[in-house]
């Protein structure tokens, strides 16, 4: 019998690290032992990776009313049910498995699943977020002024809870500044405020959009919203050239408390505050990677993080400042980890692991961020919202072709669209509202930013 | 929340009611938590269907080695790894769930396993097959014994654990008598022992073909072989028609210690012990089947079984004797379940798992063996030897059109066969080597068999 295979449990749901990619990888190392606290968030695709990599599946019971409970389908963006557990009961249920299982490391894609996740390890004595970490991390607030007391560049901020909190808000920040839910994620809910004539009727409009994102109840943020200062940046002084979004991303490793950088992904300018592409890995120069990593250090570190994955943004500001967006403690989603995983040829879903059961040095932790890329990939979304030739709500029958926009030194490795004859709405616009996809691939960093612009400037819906 | 849904465990490996009718109907009402201690037991298509129905699937974790652990393919017949653990370790890892996932009843569809879930059912106060039973039930020598001790007609019987005891059963029994392994299913190593110059020669063979066949540590029997009077049945005194096998088999439930029988069925010949068809359910008049019911009774209830369902087969004897095969603490193999319920409209397995959680009635049960069938459903295995023209190792290309034998009220639901370029050895003949499947439908049961026979008379492979 083969023994020397740790057992390690994920909270399995949606976001981060896509699982296509994270339990295969898990797999070749480390017995996945899989806990689904929200059936109904596991798409058809999911499940059937779950089922296959874990040496253990267990749903929540309470979801499983009949037969059709048990039909799982791919069209799952958000979670909708309800979750009506208390962290102490998420937390004991994992604790439960844990016990079971003998397992060695907890860990989840799922934003709002990180503080069970961290409090069960802690309990455990198994190594995690931690307790304070995941709660920092995990509420935007608590968040925010954790990177104001540390060296990072200061982002004022006011807790807004109803719309006087708000007025007072706009008082202090000043306009433009933006609003964000504390405990969503995916820019769920961002929203820029202008001038102070929009703020009653677009703050009713979030809190009504917000209010449909059913979250789990064990997450508890202390205020819904934060007002920031809005930042504004200028990617062509720190790239030398136009394209780039005025954001990175940076992926992590804290082990011990200590921040590990792992990669620096670049960014096409966004549809608002939604994301259009990510460019592994990024195209800086030396000497502006070490400003980020500098402010990615502050900024986790200042959480008190323990051990986890992280995923920071951040806005590339004028004068080479680095403006703090938000952190996470767990892996980028889309696919930031695949794809950087693709270019460095790093499994990153076991690096995680391996961290989480003292698998791993210092050492090799250091030299990650140093890697080149073998070649630059792209993970890139079509909105609505790009369409020159559209304005209001259609019915989808495809795109026009898009050869003619992709240089010739870029490949797509992968196209895919939604549906025809799906119901697209205008307004509705959040990350969830892809049209299309492409995975593209080049030597050339700029030659890729090229080609998303070209495309995103000129596609036409049929 | 639904609580009012009870969970079940099944142990769930090979054998008994199949997989694709066994899990949904009972999801249907029940939540299910698959426990796997032979992973290598289960067909991706068997494994497909415990994920969609369970509520949790738990597999042995010993057997995950690397990546390739996690494939599972269709072509498993027997599970030929080992599987080192005791009894007692599978019964406490019965227990250490059931406690985990507070479950009602436990059951498994796998003769192999049938004691450790009777054990643990019993150790926590469940309703199961009970210890004393299940071991009786599991042991062909202890079988036989209880059988003759009850009312049935007694069948001589010699415990035979080598070519000592074999010569002195022979003695005991005269020729010709059969030699069954105590503690396999299938009919497998059932063999027949015609006169003294062969004994020594088909004993050997048959030890070494009955040690290729692997089965749990768990199973420890009380000799290897039982040898047996050989029962020559008389099918046209029971019919009064040519054609239909000299057994049958009967279905039935256990009930705090009383026998229920629930649907009898209908054979076409074997092919030495190999069975050929079912066809449910079975045609003899009501007083011939109150023989087999008797007989089932004191059969099932000498063994002390509790609650488990039932599959008996007994010979038909001259002058309407019954005579005892065996029987199984578990549901018949085949398709004999999802047909019987088709032509019944009743939910067997739902009726199980009613059974073990208290949730069905003497009457309910007492009236199932009342109900006439809708029509008759066969399913029927074609074997290389039912060939005409093949009487050696053949690489299969196919099977001729057999429709001219298909009688006109008969309806070939489904076909199937095994795939093309399989070499199938003349002399490797077990109930694995089917190489073609059909499932028939009619009105009239004496219809179904002469088609049956006519098509194993007249079938030439390509």
């Amino acid at each position: 019998m083969f023994k020397n295979r740790k057992n390690i449990l994920v909270l399995a749901d949606l976001g981060g690290c896509p699982p296509h990619y994270f339990y295969e990888n898990i797999a070749q190392n480390y017995n996945i032992v899989s806990y689904i606290p929200r059936p109904f968030a596991i798409t058809k695709d999911h499940f059937d990776l779950i089922n296959k990599y874990s040496i253990a599946v267990i749903q929540e019971e309470s979801y499983f009313e009949n037969i059709s409970s048990f039909t799982k389908t791919n069209d799952v963006y958000w979670a909708m049910d309800e979750h009506n557990f208390s962290l102490e009961e998420v937390v004991n249920k994992l604790i439960e498995l844990s016990k079971m299982f003998n397992i060695q490391a907890i860990t989840t894609n799922n934003e709002l699943f990180v503080e069970p996740v961290a409090v069960a390890s802690k309990k455990l004595d198994l190594k995690g977020a931690g307790s304070k970490g995941a709660k920092n991390a995990r509420d935007k607030f608590l968040m925010r002024q954790c990177f104001n007391n540390s060296k990072a560049r200061t982002v004022n901020c006011k807790k807004v809870d109803d719309l006087n909190d708000l007025i007072i808000a706009s008082k202090e920040l000043g306009f433009p500044f933006i609003l964000k839910p504390t405990y969503l994620a995916s820019s769920l809910g961002v929203t820029l405020f202008k001038d102070s004539s929009e703020l009653e009727q677009k703050f009713n409009e979030l809190k009504k959009f917000v209010d449909t994102l059913t979250v789990p109840k064990s997450v508890k943020p202390s205020c819904i919203f934060i007002a920031e200062e809005y930042l504004v940046g200028n990617s062509s002084e720190w790239y030398g050239v136009e394209g780039y979004g005025d954001y990175v991303s940076i992926e992590g490793i804290m082990k011990d408390g200590q921040y590990y950088p792992i990669a620096i992904t670049d960014k096409s300018p966004q549809i608002g505050f939604t994301e259009t592409s990510h460019i592994s890995t990024s195209v800086l120069s030396a000497d502006k990677q070490k400003l980020i990593i500098e402010a990615a250090k502050y900024a986790n570190e200042s959480l008190d993080l323990e051990n986890c994955a992280t995923h920071t943004e951040m806005k590339l500001l004028p004068n080479l400042e680095v403006g703090l967006i938000e952190t996470a403690a767990r892996y980028g989603g889309w696919n930031i980890i695949p794809n950087t995983s693709k270019v460095l040829d790093i499994n990153y879903p076991k690096l995680l692991i391996d961290v989480l059961t003292s698998n791993v040095s210092d050492q090799y932790l250091e030299n990650i961020i140093a890697k080149k890329p073998k070649k630059f990939i792209s993970d890139f979304h079509i909105y609505l919202k790009d369409g020159e030739n559209v304005n209001t709500d259609i019915i989808f029958e495809g795109l026009e072709d898009t050869s003619q926009y992709i240089n010739q030194d870029v490949k797509v490795n992968k196209y895919d669209e939604i549906p025809k004859k799906t119901i697209l709405k205008y307004e509705d616009f959040t990350a969830f509202n892809s049209v299309a996809f492409y995975e593209l691939e080049s030597a050339n960093s700029n030659s890729l930013v090229q080609t998303i612009n070209n495309i995103r400037k000129n596609i036409n819906f049929k």
